[in-house]
């Protein structure tokens, strides 16, 4: 096979992360960075990883794709929250045969991506892994890595895999990140928010760690009934999701070291939630299919609130420590 | 008619409040305080009211009933989280024609009161005020003051109005307290809830002022989502709330001056929150008759969650403050 030349677009701890790993591999990877650009194009990158750390003293970076050399593959690892930002970004960046990995928790990017690039571009990426940003091209692997790759079809179709995803695992698995292919993207992004739905919003929302909502009756019953709701709204869209998975989340989590969920920790930084992409678009896609799932629908409406006043309000922090003190 | 002699039972604004109008006009009144008690022994009480300010220099207090005569009503005004004390407050204060007037929001004291005084002793009063205590002995009535009154039967059953409810009545009318007399004591507590169970749960969940719930749409949203399910309970009691009640409720509160509920007031102290009367025992009671109200089952469980880690983990709060930094 001919090397495939990839574009990393989104300098957060995922997409560089798998990046990296690629052009340790000799791969020529290209890395699209906003607010680490000018740091990793005169440092590189620090990846500090259980697998092995590694440095790339020289990376390609770049701040425009419009720099940028056309690509087989591009990996999409930006926030669902910035993915408006596609429809400028994504076209430099194509050729003939280019394909588009979209590495996102959540629901209802594909299509969109598809309106961009054209449907039978975009495959979708599952990722399990752990990993964070420490600062400026630094990032730390805690674990797992994973990827689960499934084709887009239109309305989610089952999709057959294709030599293009094999060439795909091929490569990545060349640099020791597992990867499993599948005909059903959807069900594959519906078993992840199992998890992602709860933990996410509720570490918002009470101001919790993972093990802290385990440790408590209340919150561990909230926790495995939003997960049955997961269900139902995977249900809706045909896709079954055995009862035992959600055993499998909550003995995982429990297993867990204390946790801050990524939500978390964009709410303390005061960015935007992905609260359409986890939250809101699965809920929509259920309430088409007739399915109401009123727990979830009150997560995203207090984390709406929530995710408003955090951002836009700069004296809603004033006011939450005054309020504190009556 | 003969002079009633009261009984209040309980420190806070709304008992003071009542005891010291009824003492006003001249009614033989006896309170029980707590942590007031050395402080208006010594100084008696402040009633700074919309309807008018007056001090009490002298009070009869005390900090333990078996000290004080037995009376004719007996207010309860404690925070249902106290109701436990009660099977031991209030036998000293008994005669044989005593009733008890609970003065309480929630759902589920009445039956327990009547296990300890007996079924056709107990009063229920739904009080539609504002006011709260500054200090000790020091209250202030800031509007509102309506009682609606209504005789526990077993099972809440209709209940038909009493000479004796009339008689209180009086008295309280003679006050400047206006009081209506309903037969039907359940419907009136479900309504009261219409209000309580939205605003009271998320504005400690959310952090969030009257007017922050309201300004905002999802949770604006969230609220009316919440009242419908609050009807949904009464009517599983066979208690028929029109929906108009809930545009009422809303429009109420758009009119408010920004708000600090009193659950919220309490998270702030660290005291209990009145979960189980506010919200536990109406779900229960719900559940009890078929009905699953899955929202407010999830503020019951987002704020037994909150409450728990707010008094029993004093390090809680450091942990919150640390998260806040990530």
């Amino acid at each position: 096979m001919s090397n495939n030349t990839y574009a990393i677009i989104g300098s957060g701890a995922l997409g560089v992360f798998y990046g990296a790993k690629l052009q340790k591999v000799g791969l020529e990877v290209h890395f699209l960075l906003h607010s680490d650009y000018q740091h990793v194009q005169e440092n590189g990158l620090i990846i500090k990883s259980k697998d092995g750390d590694f440095n790339l003293p020289q990376v390609n970076a770049y701040n425009n794709t419009n720099k940028m050399p056309k690509c087989d593959v591009i990996l999409i690892a930006l926030k669902t929250t910035e993915n408006h930002l596609l429809a400028e970004l994504l076209p430099p960046l194509l050729k003939e045969n280019t394909v588009v990995l979209l590495l996102q928790n959540g629901l209802g990017a594909e299509p969109e991506i598809a309106k961009i690039v054209g449907e039978d571009r975009v495959i979708g990426g599952v990722c399990h892994i752990g990993s964070n940003k420490v600062s400026f091209g630094y990032i730390n692997h805690t674990g797992g890595g994973l990827i689960i790759i499934g084709r887009y079809a239109i309305n989610h179709q089952i999709a057959e895999i294709t030599n293009k995803m094999r060439e795909i695992t091929q490569y990545f698995e060349s640099t020791g990140v597992p990867v499993n292919l599948t005909e059903d993207l959807l069900l594959e992004r519906w078993k992840k928010l199992v998890w992602n739905i709860p933990y996410n919003s509720l570490s918002v929302i009470l101001d919790a760690r993972t093990n802290e909502m385990m440790g408590d009756a209340n919150t561990r019953n909230l926790v495995t009934e939003i997960m049955q709701e997961v269900l139902e709204g995977a249900k809706s869209c045909q896709r079954q999701i055995p009862d035992s998975h959600i055993q499998k989340m909550l003995d995982h989590t429990d297993k867990l070291q204390p946790y801050l969920t990524s939500m978390k920790i964009d709410y303390e930084r005061r960015q935007p939630l992905e609260i359409e992409g986890i939250i809101g678009n699965p809920l929509r896609m259920a309430s088409k299919a007739g399915m109401k799932l009123p727990k979830i629908e009150m997560l995203y409406q207090q984390l709406k609130f929530l995710d408003a006043r955090n951002r836009h309000k700069e004296e809603g922090r004033g006011k939450r420590e005054e309020g504190r003190k009556i």
